[in-house]
């Protein structure tokens, strides 16, 4: 038998290829096998076409299906699938890459993956690469810090209630609202209310051609927005 | 006269030269000027250490003395002090890059130094680089998720009080603890009371050679650790 593969976890940074690192793009040149995961069959994956240029001609690239669904059991029914279909060519000895955007450990879809492998096969080697996360570039394309000296930093999906927001605001200096696409409304009038609209910047596609970057928040009213869009948002400067 | 040169703060990641991004290493290759910030003289900058090997054989290296200090008048003393020293090489028509470990957004020396330039010259051309932070490549390495779905995290230096950390507990999912060095017996100990110890993952020196990484608190016990050591706690486990 031969000895199976190992599976690297690579963040693959926010969108411009010269922000991934070196070591993803070398273990990107060598893998055999990359793994892809994909909303749907006909729509083009954003992190294939962010390490493209860097892979190898003979590779072998396997598509996973994970579509975007609330429903648990159809979620897990396709992560199992995707497990089995990694598992069956680890075991043909092959080193593979699953490729995320940004970071593998901040809001990424492969410790899922890890998981189902490890439900079939505790044996499987994991190794993960960490990424530029795509708040990490918003912060120095807008020229704002997420977090100075001694203050403190939320990270969130956008909050569930009005008073969610305001226990962050009382407590915290810092906070970024990751997938925010679908409530650009809801929070710029609670920010809005609060007063606190001059302290946000907003972006959206970040690090990809058609990234869209204000702070202005006016200039989001009457308009839809992909899921990866992004608030920060600077308490510290209201309270100091 | 000439133009002025161009100012980057780049993040030149955590600690292995691997983890700089491609646009990190390309701008650190053409770059006639390196800025480095050094809290003594006769201390190495680790900065430095991951970047030498890609730097030009006839770069022109500017050292900062910024030390370590409480004192607000000492501190603003220093940072005018190096303002001017980069302004005055920027003013030669050269461009310079600050060097900044991990992430410059993410509490870094670098938004200082740029609102110091900016005090003496509002024109200076900044672009601020992103890079891997150490607490993306902690995860990685110890192979635990930051944040999945639906959860939120925190990312603060050592709370001030025993109820600052029960608060963040009742509330988020995921905490982060940067710059733990000088707190580890106490954040251990009210881990310990609050049955949360098996939830939480331990390092020093992320990514460098004397790195140290444990998921068992004891081993904590009776040590002195670096200022540049980070606690992961997983509240969802707790929750979930």
């Amino acid at each position: 038998m031969v000895k199976p593969g190992k599976i690297y976890g690579i963040g693959v940074g926010p969108g411009d290829p010269e922000l991934l690192t070196i070591k993803a793009r070398r273990i990107l040149k060598e893998v055999p096998l990359l793994l892809v995961p994909r909303s749907r069959r006909d729509k083009d994956s954003l992190a294939l076409s962010i390490v493209e240029e860097f892979l190898r001609e003979d590779l072998e690239r396997v598509d996973l299906l994970l579509p975007m669904t609330r429903d648990r059991d159809e979620l897990k029914k396709h992560w199992e699938r995707a497990a089995r279909q990694v598992l069956e060519k680890l075991q043909e000895g092959k080193d593979g890459a699953f490729i995320t955007l940004g970071d593998p450990a901040t809001y990424s879809t492969f410790p899922y993956l890890q998981r189902h492998l490890w439900e079939l096969d505790r044996e499987v080697e994991v190794e993960m690469i960490p990424g530029v996360s795509a708040i990490n570039d918003m912060a120095s394309r807008v020229g704002c810090p997420l977090a100075e000296g001694e203050e403190s930093l939320v990270i969130t999906t956008p909050p569930k209630t009005p008073g969610d927001l305001e226990e962050i605001l009382d407590r915290f200096e810092n906070l970024v609202i990751m997938k925010a696409g679908r409530s650009t409304g809801e929070i710029t009038s609670l920010l809005e209310s609060k007063g606190l609209e001059g302290r946000a910047f907003f972006a959206s596609r970040i690090g990809f051609a058609d990234g869209f970057y204000t702070r202005d928040l006016s200039e989001l009213k009457d308009k839809t927005f992909d899921y990866l869009s992004t608030f920060i948002i600077k308490f510290g400067l209201h309270k100091g």
